[in-house]
């Protein structure tokens, strides 16, 4: 029996679950130059029925209510498993699953919300996929796993990535490898490496969010505030073009008529993670980076900055203690345990529950985290082209300055309580020590804004 | 024990079941005259909880999660069933309900999207009524059934057809009858027809899709791509006014002021069915009608076509065989073990599922469908009325065909694998046979798009 | 066994509920002056799951699908309940909850929809708080319980009370406390108050409904058919200002550039309940007053009535007979048996259900209730002032009457029909007894509309 409800059949070949989990957070940040700003709200509201029919096919479906209409499906797929290998390479079954799921990109950003140690994932996140919809395959074992799949059309975020009347549809392979050399009770060596190859679709290339324009998916680890420091202005980086579409109520300062979206080619991104535990002691890192080809020609015609190729990237390493003792390695789930994201932690088994004798578990931490969206200098032979096109001198820096989405540095102190399974209570306080403003938001630079976040979790 | 989760109390008197549905669309379509296109989407992802309360009481509630707020509500109602008839007529007890479910109208209509042999269904659904709020009776046996019931507003669409702060909403009669001579477990033979009466709202007669606008529930069997080649412009057919609105960006022909909406004074449907099995083959066939009732002189006097009624009308015709003999007529259920939609086709009980030696059940299929919704020729007379309000000759003859939404003839095969219970993969591909454009789309005469889909079902 | 789903652990420290409800509402309406309406709707349609885990935590997540995204969220809180006093005070825990739950304020308002005794709440409900998220303690015995908390956003209604980006959240802090000198089977006397103190948010003060607002949350107790007769136009009395903002196409009379919002600056609003059953009999009233302070200065110097403060206010009673003698005392609910509302009547235990033996229950109930949003009367003192910036003698009335919102009295009659736990039939029949238009609303005056509604209900 768990918290929420489970049912299986004495043959254990068919089983159901119906679980959820509420997340509600308050917080206060100090905002730049704007003084400060606070909030209280739902950060996640869920609900997801899973379960088993005969032995070999599994299905999920999860749904979470601060989403409007299929914005809110998240984990909703059919997976079927068989043993196809011989044992000398692996003693587990095959995974094959469609529908929508986590593209295999980033230990962080697969790992569950309800497990992940801090309130938000680190900056790099805003270089991963979201959940898409797509089909994958995936092998392993204890100590090792590969997924890869291809994927398309994405719910977790706005639907206007959708394709035109007469277009096709983007799509991406993603591949995930991880190896842990060390899985016990109270020590892990974990060690993995991703990659996203992504074509955009005819119409839409620029518009899809934490996918293509970098740093679009960043709230600057402070969801419910929806800081947004730091982000590449989108027509900037993919449409060709110089010109950017300023926050409320300027028009854009210039769209010549021959410039058209779609000129983005390609993108890729790739990470690398590693995590090791020992006994109360964790820590965990990842480096993100992505690449874009844009058509050679337009771009440069447009004496845009970075040329045809612009590459970004970010990294976070953070550290944890748990006062009482218990261990993050316990709760690591190779590719035995979690077929469908392998390689991450799951809950802390907690050694003395409050109102079992104890006061429950209780964890510190601490991470530094940091997301570079800008790309290359000013580039001044483009400063004559520009200046032929663009009104004024501020008209002229900002078109400059076009490719550069900022860069910031994060340090962020947690506190952590587990009082009983299922329930957590955080705290973190998160300031921003470095902040390189992007090109659209100049008055950010130099400044320090810090966040103190508080969320209650419960989940069954 | 089933795929989901049911729970049931020993003397039956009480039970409860969580089920759902995921339906993972993929396609491509060749649109006609502007290129190709692509999408993978959810098609449906729903939840649902039913249960028993005391032996006579029923309840049902169903979602689905790619709608946005209440238009999400599928079936939800609340059921009474007690014997109240002499045994000479009929074992079972009568069924009353109260809540949104489906008018009993066309066989295909109501039989569940787990169930129905394509993708999606056949051209002439659009002129069946979808699901209303509404109170409904039925009694039956294994043989026959007899429904009916009044309706009134629909959450399956959107909520325009709401009446303005003045208006009284609109209602349906609708009933159906079916009659099954023969039901056996590998043979199958089944007789109906359903009858529907409209009455529509005060203020939005006009703007009540799949019940009053013919077509409009029309996506050419193709939905996640949603190609909708034909459908009656609105204006043209229930506004009294030859007038419409064409697709984006140009503005009305002309809407003489002293025309109002709420010219239609009503509007019935018909529809007859037939299905057939016999052993692995099975075929099964509708027709269906909607005539609308417009005032005349309004109508008349503006020179509409087809004067103060309409009439529009489409069929199918659909065979099947299992490959792995599997017969469609076990499937089939009658009053007495579906009371809620009877008449209608099940899971298909498969004889050798995958991993219990087997490789599940095969089945192929072909069905062709029309749907007309052309209504009377070109009115000569009424040009000179015509001429003398609209501009130019293009618009002239754009306004002498105004009832024209025209004609589709679609020739649709299909591939369906079921590995096991709860699961099904299919696969579609449908050409265009005949395509007569409507009124506002000229250039869609004589094309023949394809279109392919790609499915992977999964329900518990 | 329930009639939902509900299991539990042997040593009852986990268990698990899934329940429903759907209420399915058609009605009709003499609209004043512009002739009747009708309509039919679901009024509800929500799913909720709650657990208990371990044996002092609990959760509940409770969703309405008529809402869309996360205003659709309802109950979604987690509770922790433990023995921190002597049994001297209480034998039973005390209650910390935090999430969405309503604030603790009046009988009728916390009492759950499945229960009330008519279809609507009565007109004072207008003046209570909705549900917010937030921290509640409670404590309480079978006769006795306090709850206090503080809470900020709502999700019950839209979310446009959220604050600037660089703006406080507003918060409320809520109180109730009651006391049942008798609870018997079949006897009951309950007393009871409520307060709640309410500080707006920096930005959008006036913009709060159901809470800042008065009348706004007010259906006139006929919901489905969205009749809003009597409300405080919401610039007058909390902008500052007494232009208002008519109901379509009439633009605002006059908004002065240097007038801002935000000068409320604080509000409270009381509430004394009281019931009493004998038998099947049963009476039941209450008392809302709600008190706005606001920035004297800026309302003064525009002349805008009622000064500095204002004061609304509205009373109900209601009397119910249960002619098949269930009394309604025993469904009363203290704390020791409902700790998240205590001191609220739960679903009847009926003596005779339909298909046992009996038919049901049958009860007989009338209310009179009323709603007052005058705020003091015409200032002549301010004409002079007005004079100077209104257009014309329209104007000038309008301005001068800014604070009147209006005043309704209401009388309802009802009959229920309870044929089994779970299922109810209700009809009511409510007429406005005096209707004091409104300033923006003249045409109100002296009407007399009357109102049928008709509810199924099934919940599980």
């Amino acid at each position: 029996f768990k918290n929420g409800l489970f049912v299986e059949t004495e043959d254990k070949d068919f089983n159901f679950k119906v679980g959820g989990r509420v997340q509600v957070d308050g917080g206060f940040t100090s905002a730049p130059s704007t003084g400060s700003r606070s909030n209280v709200d739902f950060r996640r509201a869920r609900l997801e029925v899973e379960g088993k029919a005969y032995k070999n096919w599994y299905y999920k479906f999860q749904y979470d209510f601060t989403g409007t209409g299929s914005q809110g499906i998240r984990d909703a797929f059919l997976a079927y498993r068989a043993k196809l290998l011989p044992s000398e390479i692996t003693s587990e079954p095959i995974t094959f699953q469609v529908g929508s799921q986590y593209e295999p990109f980033s230990m962080e950003t697969v790992t569950s919300s309800k497990h992940i140690t801090f309130i938000e994932r680190a900056l790099p996140g805003a270089l991963a996929p979201d959940r898409h919809i797509g089909a994958r395959v995936g092998l392993g074992d204890k100590h090792w796993a590969v997924q890869a799949g291809v994927f398309s059309t994405s719910f977790g975020q706005d639907k206007a990535q959708n394709p035109a009347a007469t277009g096709h549809q983007y799509w991406d392979l993603t591949t995930r490898a991880i190896y842990a050399p060390i899985v016990e009770e109270d020590k892990l060596l974990h060690f993995g490496g991703s990659f996203m190859y992504h074509k955009p679709n005819d119409s839409t290339a620029a518009q899809d969010p934490n996918n293509l324009l970098p740093g679009s998916g960043s709230r600057d680890e402070t969801d419910i505030l929806k800081n947004t420091y730091i982000v590449v202005p989108s027509a900037q980086a993919l449409n060709c073009s110089p010109a950017y579409k300023a926050a409320t109520g300027v028009a854009l300062l210039w769209t010549p008529g021959y410039l058209q979206n779609g000129c983005l080619k390609s993108s890729y991104n790739y990470n690398f993670e590693m995590a090791a535990t020992y006994g109360p002691f964790s820590v965990q890192g990842e480096y993100s980076g992505a690449h874009y080809e844009r058509d050679a020609g337009t771009a440069l015609a447009l004496g845009n900055n970075g040329g045809s190729s612009l590459e970004y990237s970010g990294y976070y390493v953070q550290g944890s203690v748990f006062l009482t003792g218990e261990s993050r390695a316990a709760s690591y789930k190779g590719y035995d345990k979690d077929w469908n994201s392998p390689g991450t932690f799951s809950d802390i088994a907690i050694k003395n529950p409050l109102g079992k004798g104890g006061w429950g578990a209780w964890e510190i931490a601490a991470r530094y985290s940091e997301l570079n969206l800008n790309n290359g200098g000013l580039v001044d032979s483009n400063y004559a082209y520009l200046a032929a096109v663009a009104g004024n001198a501020a008209q002229k820096a900002l078109a400059n300055t076009a490719t550069l989405g900022g860069r910031e540095e994060n340090l962020t102190l947690a506190l952590n309580w587990y009082p009983v399974r299922g329930v957590r209570l955080q705290a973190n306080w998160t300031r921003a020590m470095t902040l390189v403003a992007p090109s659209d938001k100049p008055y950010l630079n130099g400044q320090h804004p810090s966040t103190f976040l508080f969320r209650t979790q419960v989940f069954w």
